[in-house]
């Protein structure tokens, strides 16, 4: 078994990495070997100590590096599921592959695109966050999709070849996809709603001249670059969608630790990195 | 009045500037232009995101080279006490010159060598951590000067001027000091002891063939690198020698925050950078 999981490769995945490697843990960085997103599209960062003026594609490339150097791996899987067993933790992801652990350390971010009412309502009742999992629940029936990035767009494509239709609303400029059985809503919905299931997605106003305000679907997709850390790992506590943490970056259940912004705020690299490095102290503390 | 008094140039208190800056914060940065001795000591830091294996002296090096083009100064006094006032702080050096401030943020790292027995209990009766403050008080008398750094060799002089006799117990190699009036001890004591002042320095045996166990002095310099934060600051709150910090690093003084070392464990510069960044938000976010 694993000494830890780190979910998420932004800095301060990267950092908990770094430190658990000078510790000879055992573990598992989940994330991309694009670093992360929002590093990425920073244009410049003053007040990163150690680098002046770093462009945020530069400051990928050189955490990059630094990951090849200490050969340590970015798993290229996204986590759907991290599940809190009694001494270990179970952690699933949407490629269908599971992983144990004895510690875990959340470092999956926040994501920018604020929650649309009714969405935490009806988790598991028809609101999903990954493709492949439901997908197949979906076959013949009309879904929504809200989707924040390009990345996840091969994902829609798998959806679109499950349901019979597919309303999109995507964040992102630049939408590839095309498909008969896809259209695309430029107006963010203001409510998922339905009964013991979903059953529509409310906009403010007719979002186009053929589709109604009040849309009906059988279920609804929210493909984001981070999960909720809360819709995640159950019975994690959380304060206005972050992680609470104490001073040792752990959290209510033990041997779970979360460091970076899904902590709250600042959203800073400096910050991130030190809760990455502090949480992978508190991770080798515990295995103790 | 300025907005903030950042007490320490290290990692921690160069984040802090180089965010204050960021956010157009008036502040004054007080250490040395040779950044931190601890970080020039580093042989190899190999888990701070963005610098793969950097030297000490080059992680310091890049430091300056950042306050340099972001303008930042480092003022070369050494805080020898900080005052909370109603709604802002007075900060004395021991060059002698005060600053006022509406915020301050203590960075001023912790000392690897443990406070001795009697220390705490006789400061300001014998015990001092100022020379060019209380040296004058010890004009023709006795007093030993314990020293941790040779940066602090100048101010041995001065007392050397003063006294009438000066026992030097250095904490480093190749002491350079030269005076009639100087014995060097190469031994740890074990008790700083008195009555009303001190007037005994005990150790576990003779020191020298010449000097007894149970030395008489006048007073006693303790000359460290950092100076403890609850000395450096009346009815600041401390556990195990560490200032205790909320998530926010702010300290149970109103305005007064605490990055780096000397909040604990781990003694890590990705943590430090990380506490530096968060203090000087909260300093923002208090001065609204």
């Amino acid at each position: 078994m694993l000494d830890c999981i780190i979910v998420g490769s932004g800095v301060a995945g990267i950092s908990a990495a770094l430190t658990l490697q000078s510790n000879q843990k055992s573990f598992l960085l989940f994330g991309s070997w694009s670093i992360s997103e929002k590093v990425s599209k920073a244009e410049k960062i003053h007040n990163y100590p150690g680098l002046s003026d770093v462009s945020g594609v530069e400051f990928c490339e050189a955490l990059k590096t630094q990951l090849k150097e200490a050969k340590i791996d970015v798993k290229e899987e996204k986590v759907a599921g991290v599940y809190a067993l009694k001494d270990k933790f179970t952690v699933m992801t949407q490629e269908g592959n599971t992983y144990e652990s004895r510690t875990v350390i959340l470092a999956c971010g926040v994501e920018s695109v604020k929650q649309i009412e009714g969405e935490a309502e009806f988790v598991g009742r028809g609101v999903s966050y990954c493709a492949t999992c439901d997908g197949f629940l979906y076959k013949g029936k009309t879904i929504a999709v809200f989707c924040t990035t390009k990345r996840l767009e091969h994902e829609i494509g798998y959806l679109a070849d499950i349901a019979e239709k597919v309303y999109l609303i995507p964040m992102y400029k630049d939408v590839q996809i095309q498909r008969d059985n896809v259209t695309i809503i430029r107006k963010m919905p203001t409510k998922i709603d339905g009964g013991l299931r979903v059953n529509t997605l409310r906009f403010a106003a007719p979002p186009a001249e053929d589709i109604p305000a009040e849309l009906p679907i059988n279920g609804m997709f929210m493909l984001r670059e981070c999960v909720s850390p809360a819709i995640l790992v159950g019975g994690l506590e959380t304060a206005d969608g972050h992680v609470v943490v104490g001073r040792d970056m752990s959290t209510n259940l033990k041997g779970c630790f979360a460091a970076g912004d899904c902590t709250g705020r600042p959203y800073q690299y400096a910050k991130a990195v030190g809760e990455g490095n502090v949480a992978a102290h508190a991770v080798s503390e515990y295995l103790k």
